[in-house]
């Protein structure tokens, strides 16, 4: 399956802007793209790439006053299977866990593992280790938080979430996320595309967020939102929490003014126009 | 100056648990060890070495039920200057700092970067910035949070320690380190042996925390706590916040039953003593 | 002038529900009534009428599953002149307060005075006592505070509004509430109509909120929101914050499907037509 | 059986104070005195009761600069039973409480019962309604949450504790109100006496926190610390929490330099002599 990826983020900036975007595909998908994935920048900036210590292809530049456009567009091949289900899949001793994997047991800025602790074992202390586990936290947060798009704030926390009970995907998947770390389940936020490919109601397109728990020596996605096996996830990067993988991060003011973000399916006609 | 350094530090464990220690010496001062700086165990466990993502040495093992001791003591050259000083150091601007540097601009768990813009503006927004805005922050963190070893807990965000006004040392930092980013200054918190050489009173030791900034292309040690140059620091672990360098991190109970520090200077006689 | 208040208010009830609606004007505005001021049901209700610790009439019931309509209507007649402006009024030592008003220096579950008590002398600490320094508190977050109906949130304090500077017109007098009464000066949450009588730019209508503060002996108005004197406010309910004057408290789930809510000068002819 | 009740808490003060002290019993046990129960002060000051919104006996005075003693001795009569204890109470539909209940049911500044109404569901929602829902609550509180008098701290509120599972025993209390809140039960706070008679270990005395649930149209006393009927409890003051019936509420800086408190026994022998 080919799927089409493009975005168009634009802002106004009321004076010059130092600007990290996260706008690239995840390093693990790039053997998968079928077209170059460049930012484009209007004005045309000096544009440094790099990667950051979680691993996520980084842009950084600095934008001048006025209007700035952050686009893209590209293909990229996918298996075209959903989301991979492994029941089997156990808890490593946190003992064999690799040591690069240790860091995602502990506290972020969103996801107070240190407030949870006791929370996390009276809910699902009591259940079989292992991938059901993880399950288990993802069907309670999918059936206890509400999605309400207007109930979103940059600041909420998971306890936040855990407390008011409605919020947007990203609040979901840190209220997941800090139940695993309070289980000793390393667990990370993860963003990227996310269409409606085989599903059967068509929403707004958005960035989405998602999350991966470490199980059985590999990460595996999961989902706290939407809280099924999806096609057609891209993998753009992960992080601690929505912290360290925010789409574009502004030091200083910038003011969104068009947003546009798009993941179809690209088929053979389509494809050749597009081409 | 040659500085004797030695930890002796004992749990209870009401069962098997795993750790991480952040005992060694920073990788920055290897160079000035004068002696092997080697973690003990009681028992003796396989203990695993590697360095985490910000560039800490650290140790892990899985420590059985029961008694566990963990102890060291080395032996390390020192400038015997007091902290550098310089009030010239300008604030890089963003779009010049190192990829690597830009993560210290973020939030983490207890420094709510988010939150505290609007203060941070208003507080420290009109000064020059540079090296004294650095030490202003300092001044005013020093000058109105109260030290109370009874007031720490460990679950103190920046912003708790802004509303209640007392704390230990950590709390000092965070505050400190939060003030600075939500300034676009990077700002990280650093962990490690603090004697009183060259200091009239005398304390009982403890590690200590104190934070760096980055000015004018490089790091520099601050600390709003004793809020003047010191002698004889020897960092340990430096990271976002208190969260990434805990001194020893279980993944499961272990009680502390014994704690013992200690950084001092030593003399020709001890030298030769202790050799 | 007189002054025609009307309401409609419209809930869908999953199951029965007791409430308490706080939607007649306070007793203190009753002499000036010039029409029944009647809270009406849909299906028609047995109605309990008290006044609660804070003085406020209060109306309770118990409403069956399905729809419930709450709605009245009123004439009142009103000075027409704007809010009294006093900059000789002094702040009332607390031992000599009147022992009712004491009460209003405590914290609430919105303001949250003893997190605040530095904050506030820091900002405010060192300004003339009396009505400037009360103005002044108001003058800040008028001016540090956006308003955006979107960032509203029942559970938003005055120490998030000090953080997140964003909300509605509860989160500014709850943040100056909180101020005052960090300052000794006491201070309580008001709730009522406040047309747009004078008022060039004329806003969707909803009852709203200001407060009052304990100066020279009595009560009087402020508005951290609107910061300027108004013509035409009706007092309905006063309490320690927004927890005590909710315009209907539900003890169990009610969804609202219809607010509507008027505060227009009658003039001689839209009189007789009301009449 | 007679009980002694004696305190003495003494202050240093840096400038003169208003104060508000909760000292005296409780109206409802004064016809139980045997003896006057008389704040007294050093030095001798200008002393005014009254009684506050929530009954309760209040003495307000403004103390001068320098050293202040509160101190008072009384004998109170006291049925010699333990706590009440009656399985059958049930709870009151909302609509059957008399109206000064209500207020008893909303959020306070420590019981931020809008933060909690979906954990008390999913905790204690599934539970028979009535007396052992109530004491189902206490258990939990009790069982979940460790006391430590280090752990204390004055802005700690029942998500606090209900987060970090430690406290002292107005965090007990503070935990079990909001949950009961949530369910629709009226729960107030109390403060008072409480000796250790008839409990085998002594520990050093302390004025004491519980709450008192409203259930079968009437108040009841519950200890979610203690969680055992107890003998002797002297009520001194009730609130919708801690801020509501502080011992002593000083509107500017006192510090304690002194506290003694008693509940004795008073048996014949010592009765003479106190006599």
């Amino acid at each position: 399956m080919l799927i089409r990826l493009a975005y168009d983020i634009q802002f106004e900036l009321p004076a010059p802007v130092a600007m990290v975007a996260l706008l690239n595909v995840h390093p693990s998908r790039v053997p998968d793209l079928q077209a170059p994935d460049e930012l484009e920048t209007e004005p045309r900036l000096d544009v440094t790439h790099y990667v950051d210590s979680f691993g996520n292809r980084c842009a950084r530049f600095v934008a001048p006053q006025g209007h700035l456009r952050l686009s893209g567009s590209t293909l990229i091949r996918d298996s075209g299977e959903p989301d991979q289900v492994n029941w089997g899949a156990r808890e490593n001793a946190i003992g064999d866990l690799p040591h690069e994997i240790l860091s995602y047991l502990l506290n972020s800025r969103y996801c107070e593992v240190d407030r949870f602790s006791n929370i996390a074992l009276e809910l699902f202390g009591g259940l079989q280790p292992g991938w059901g586990r993880v399950q288990a936290i993802c069907n309670w947060v999918n059936a206890k938080v509400a999605f309400n798009y207007q109930q979103a704030r940059p600041t909420k926390t998971a306890l936040d979430v855990y407390t008011e009970r409605v919020g947007v995907c990203r609040d979901f998947q840190h209220l997941a996320v800090t139940f695993c770390r309070a289980l000793n389940i390393p667990a990370r936020y993860a963003t990227g595309y996310l269409g409606d490919i085989g599903v059967p109601v068509r929403l707004p397109m958005d960035f989405s967020a998602w999350f991966e728990a470490f199980l059985e020596d590999r990460w595996w996605t999961f989902d706290a939102r939407n809280n099924e096996p999806r096609i057609g996830r891209v993998l753009m990067a992960v992080g601690r929490d929505a912290s360290d993988v925010a789409m574009t991060t502004s030091f200083g003011q910038a003011n969104l003014s068009y947003f546009f973000v798009m993941a179809e399916e690209e088929t053979e006609s389509s494809a050749s126009v597009a081409d």
